[in-house]
């Protein structure tokens, strides 16, 4: 017997929303009932690409009876007081990644849902891409014995598209270390089995016209031994989509002839507002609806050139699959393309809500990806080893369906 | 005028000898006229190759008169007491690295070098392939602004080539952080231009059959604010050769179809005396002599793949020359193919002694590389950075002719 629809509302009509937009609307087990936002362009907008009920105001939409679930999706500097008032209310949460800009709020945000007993979870992040989750599984299953050193490289033009102040404002959650190691270091928390004990890092902040972190290098340890090296520059003009077949971020074809574009376009901007604006080009309700997010045929989503190294093999997730390198011999083990991008997160919601199973990327996760994030910007101010103390492992979870 | 060439004496027939000797034989700046080995049949094939003397001892070697300058191939822990050696006859010296396995000895090799007011050099080392040198003036030319990350990243199945017991030893100078990152430091340091700060390390020792550092990550910091990242695995199934174009270490032509060779091929060996007779099937003048080297149509050396983040370019290393990733365009700088392989080696030593241009690898580069490979082996026991101190920058040199 199928379980009804998860009756998710959606806390801001932004860019995490429009990204997880095809997967909302194309998931059998999820039905868009409420969003809120303050512009009213996007309410317009939602209202008409779904039948669902908009507000301005998130405490609205909370207070919606018919609301299951809420995605919180609103500038990172709102997530502990939406996942607060959502936990008043009795909704299950889904809050976008970074969690939150403070161990502290990440605390707040765990204990208001435990104590609502409701189920917390952080994403989207890239950790929730099948591929990853494959190479876990592939560790899990013993054949390639311990894993020993993760290397995980990307390098991408993140801090020349178009963006808004805050998010070139450290202090406001900008820069690549909550916006991008959120990704990298969950990914690799997840391959290394959740439990880092320290970790080392380097920042770069290059350019003074782009004045927040734009690349980073961090040495991760990992308790009983293994550990992780880190590379991220988001300055780059060399693409690592090369190492991942040319397949994009979000499993799309890349062109390598559109080389420099990123850079091009910045260049033609003359104001921070008019940034703001070549940004906002893209954002729901103002040019960009339901009829903008048709699913294409894509591979899977990517993070980069990402190895693991096992006793007997490095495993290599790829945007078809896991290359495996073993002692005698190597072979891709092959995913299906995704018919939806992006599920894996719902999926993982729904497991929980409908199913009562623990998520891998619950609250205590997420805190604990941050405490490294915050740690490897603490680590390049001081200039030595943070040592982590919030972290945690994997729940117990049967094979990936 | 061309000046005479050099008159060169060889200590140590093993394998660097072997890996040089098809530079040492075609290059015209270079006359063979003896070499010190205690191996009999290996004095017999240099004496039949060449039109030199040959002695059981390099002392007697260093009081040949008409050697001018010694070629120091022999193990790691003779480096010192061979180049005190060569210099109390005052010859020119160039020494294999790594340079000594104690900072001690590389600074009693400068001083007695000093003293007799001869020239020192350590080599080979990968950071004297053209590729690197390219992008090093690439950088001084101030077209892409200053180098602010450097990333170094190896994949190779080094530890289960055929080695010998003490290549196993950490306390002999075994394992690749004295063997392999003497190259990926070397090299790193002069693309940040040789005066690192500090370095962060983690090794990985991860099969107790072979019981030395068989990969490692490290953070890297530059005065003046670069950082590195180094991330080498000699365990690996992976092979990093796939992102230089399936060129190999040494410009040959990579079959990706022999995949698992080498642990194929130990794993028929019984015993550490099987595993270095199976090393001494390569060894000259039992089994290879000069016929086996032959020059061959190759691409130039590399070591592994390499990318320097400028302001505004990303240069990368490769094997047919410099991949330019600048704001606006990428393009190929490109070199051509090597007729003598390894031969900007002993351009730099001949440029020394003939012309008296001071080396960029000099007795104090060396040393500054193994401060900072010793500061990893430190770092990776301490858990903590390592302050450097004894660091020099590059010598003010014209371009590449």
């Amino acid at each position: 017997m199928t379980p009804p629809p998860l009756r998710l509302g959606i806390a801001g009509l932004g860019r995490g929303f429009m990204l997880l937009l095809p997967t909302l609307a194309a998931h059998p087990g999820i039905r868009l009932v409420a969003a809120a936002d303050p512009r009213e362009e996007a309410r317009r907008q939602f209202a008409s690409d779904f039948d669902a009920v908009t507000y301005a105001d998130v405490a609205e939409l909370c207070a919606n009876p018919d609301v299951e679930a809420v995605y919180v999706a609103t500038p990172h500097q709102f997530h502990r007081e939406h996942v607060e008032l959502a936990a008043a209310h009795g909704k299950h949460v889904l809050v976008e990644k970074p969690m939150a800009l403070s161990l502290e709020d990440c605390r707040a945000m765990i204990a208001a849902m435990r104590q609502a007993g409701r189920w917390l979870m952080v994403g989207h992040s890239h950790s929730f891409d099948t591929p990853y989750l494959r190479t876990r599984e592939l560790i899990d299953s013993g054949e390639f014995g311990a894993v020993r050193m993760i290397h995980a490289l990307n390098f991408t033009d993140f801090l020349y598209r178009p963006r808004r102040p805050e998010e070139l404002d450290t202090s406001r959650g900008g820069g690549v270390v909550f916006s991008q190691a959120a990704h990298q270091v969950d990914i690799v928390r997840l391959l290394g089995g959740g439990r880092a004990s320290s970790v080392r890092a380097i920042t770069g902040s290059w350019d003074a016209a782009r004045p927040t972190e734009g690349a980073y290098g961090a040495l991760l340890s990992f308790e009983g031994g293994p550990f992780a090296t880190m590379t991220y520059s988001g300055f780059a003009h060399f693409d690592s989509d090369e190492f991942c077949g040319w397949s994009g971020e979000l499993g799309q074809p890349r062109d390598p002839s559109q080389y420099g574009h990123a850079r091009r376009r910045l260049a033609q901007v003359q104001t921070p507002e008019e940034e703001a604006a070549l940004k906002n080009t893209r954002t729901y309700g103002a040019g960009l609806s339901l009829a903008n997010s048709r699913l294409e045929e894509i591979t899977h989503n990517h993070f980069g050139f990402v190895v693991v190294a096992c006793d007997h093999a490095d495993l290599r997730p790829s945007p078809q699959g896991v290359q495996v390198y073993a002692d005698t011999r190597r072979y891709l083990e092959a995913l299906a393309p995704p018919t939806i991008p992006r599920r894996e997160v719902l999926d993982e919601l729904i497991d929980a809500v409908r199913h009562g199973r623990a998520p891998i990327h619950s609250g205590e996760w997420g805190l604990a990806t941050m405490e490294v994030c915050l740690g490897m910007l603490e680590s390049a101010a001081t200039r030595r080893d943070v040592v982590l103390s919030q972290q945690v492992g994997l729940p117990h979870r049967a094979a990936l369906r």
